[in-house]
């Protein structure tokens, strides 16, 4: 049997989505900025494609620049906000210590340009408190910066909340809503933000494109000069199949949110349930407000790589944390945000879910992973100091 | 009758990277990072990729980055170098007044951080001189570069001469190869240069994925921070299906170059045959050492776009200049450097063939466009004062 529970790393290419990559390429196959018919057609395309994105998020159409994907949009996000405000002497950002590290990596160079960057600490549960970021806003806050669903836990920070006060004290506000989008209603309107990144990978588009958010009046710099693409903002001819494909699987996957979260979030239970039995677990993130396929949990006394090797001889792709840290022998930091230590940080196992997901699949690893756990334990020497009493249990 | 003649700007995806980019989406859909076998065997054929564009261009593949495009491959490898100077003093760049945008703009994004950019001038064949690239080099200078060959009036420049200037000086220096690359050869050793940029929907590819050659031990800086992917340079999951595209469509591209060369070349030549008896025009550009695909003429008393308009109407798909500065209603940089007033650089005309274009296609755009400039001329204000003898024929 093979299952794929990696969804949150990638996704498979929808079919809708390669269809329209195909047919983008056939009939659509001139440069945007060309002025003949070919290239006009093409940049019409673009157009209905901007505008379809736009009416999803609840935007409009021209406060939507097409990225390189997740990782641009967050930078040229944050570093256009921060610029700004630097201008203005407010050299202050804040944001949380469970960021993706398209976020914290660019906040950290902010660091050596000499803003003083905040992370709001996160308690057990995952969730990052709104009235933490009200208190650290002050007059030289030029950026608040919250993720709107976290990609190793899953779990959904209060963004709208946190984006009214922005709005309130007139602080530009953006989210990483990547692991979000397609997975949970997302309205820019709805959610107060400023600047908003998504990716299409993660909602079965093709890899290599995303889309910025750009309020109306909200300040964005160039990352890559050049041409006067997405106007002057994002230079490099566009990659029109890759948006119409975005375009469509974000469609589709927008179609019947309703339907595919209850869907997604039955596996999701179902999963949780069955793996909670496991002795010296623990479900990392709130139970709840969490993303309807995210399923991630701490092992006492196993090795989190281990496991992994050992579910794909199983059949089974799953994660340790974050693809984009996997190799790292640093244990994720977003687990240790949420208080867990070194160790039971290490033991850890994320498994996410989307609609090609099925009960069999929720089966297979309900009876797998277990197996492969007390496996794992019976061979380790943590696991022994453990039951012996040399060491304490900590979950 | 439909004649593309517009490759410049952009081509069609050659049926070996669609299918490419099919064959991947499906059998290698795993994230790179992720350490299941899914995204090990997607990490296998990243690394086989990277050794084949490596091996074409005559790199290393730890030599080879990819990126989302010719203009991300020009900026990041200009401003890496430059702030790498910065660091060390060194604060002076030599380019040309030809450069593709994604260099103009990236160089004066530089000087308003206090570089001091020398554009060096070329003369009416469009061609930079060696020894005026070498004259402006002193200790001061970070960066030397220089385009291979250029993008609207094709033009190959000496950069194999420039570069082995630099090297013996210890100037790093960028070539922006991203017309160049699949319709001549290219060598990076060969060229001596220690960046070079190049864009996949030049040569067949899809649009939205390129490569930068690094040099080892040259400095690489990040525009976009996050995951470690890229050897950390380059943050954002890689997009593998459109890497493995433009891989299949560089091997084709290159595999017998000098036929490709020699057929397209043959076509050119006629066409340039051809057009030289419309009164009044004259080729832009040296007549021998451009790219095998590239006509540029200006034509006296009319305008560019009219022209294009009218060919478009008969089915031929043509340029004025660049694609990534058409809408603007400057006259061309590069034909203002060859000396062309600003009259006659506005009557530009680029036609831009490659393998997919016929005998057929030539003789239709040898027919077509002397009855079009004709037609344009018969109702030209312009036009009747020079014939009139109000104004001075300048071609």
């Amino acid at each position: 049997m093979f299952v794929y529970a990696d969804n949150a790393a990638t996704t498979k290419l929808r079919p809708v989505a390669r269809e329209r990559y195909l047919k983008t390429c056939e009939e659509f196959f001139g440069n945007p900025s060309s002025l003949h018919t070919a290239g006009q057609r093409a940049k019409e395309e673009l157009t209905r494609c901007r505008e379809s994105v736009a009416r999803i998020l609840g935007a409009e159409a021209n406060e939507i620049y097409f990225t390189s994907g997740g990782s641009e949009g967050d930078n040229q996000a944050i570093l256009s906000a921060a610029h700004f405000g630097a201008k203005k002497g407010k050299k202050k950002i804040v944001s949380t210590a469970i960021e993706h590290h398209a976020v914290l990596h660019t906040l950290k160079k902010l660091q050596k340009e000499g803003f003083e960057v905040v992370l709001l600490p996160v308690g057990e549960e995952g969730i990052v408190k709104a009235e933490d970021a009200e208190k650290e806003i002050d007059e030289n806050t030029c950026l608040v910066s919250v993720m709107l669903a976290n990609n190793e836990i899953g779990t959904i920070q209060p963004v709208e909340e946190i984006g009214k006060i922005c709005r309130e004290r007139k602080v530009p506000f953006h989210t990483d809503a990547v692991q979000a989008v397609g997975h949970m209603p997302v309205n820019v309107k709805a959610l107060n933000c400023d600047y908003l990144a998504l990716s299409a990978h993660k909602f079965g588009g093709p890899r290599g494109v995303g889309a910025l958010y750009v309020r109306r009046g909200m300040p964005l710099e160039s990352l890559i000069e050049g041409g006067a693409q997405e106007r002057g903002k994002r230079a490099g001819t566009e990659d029109l199949p890759a948006v119409a494909a975005m375009t469509a699987a974000l469609e589709e996957a927008t179609r019947d949110l309703p339907a595919y979260m209850k869907k997604v979030s039955a596996l999701r239970d179902t999963l949780i349930e069955n793996l909670s039995r496991i002795p010296h677990c623990a479900l990392n993130g709130d139970r709840k407000r969490r993303l309807c396929g995210n399923v991630s949990f701490c092992f006492e006394g196993i090795e989190g790589e281990s496991l992994l090797l050992l579910l794909d001889d199983e059949g089974i792709c799953a994660s340790s944390g974050s693809a984009c840290t996997s190799g790292s022998l640093d244990p994720s930091h977003v687990l240790l945000a949420i208080g867990r230590v070194h160790d039971v940080a290490h033991g850890s196992l994320r498994l996410t879910l989307n609609e090609e997901n099925t009960e069999e699949d929720v089966a297979y690893m309900s009876e797998k992973i277990p197996q492969v756990v007390a496996y794992l334990r019976g061979m380790s020497p943590v696991w022994r100091d453990l039951n012996e009493g040399r060491r304490q249990f900590i979950l």
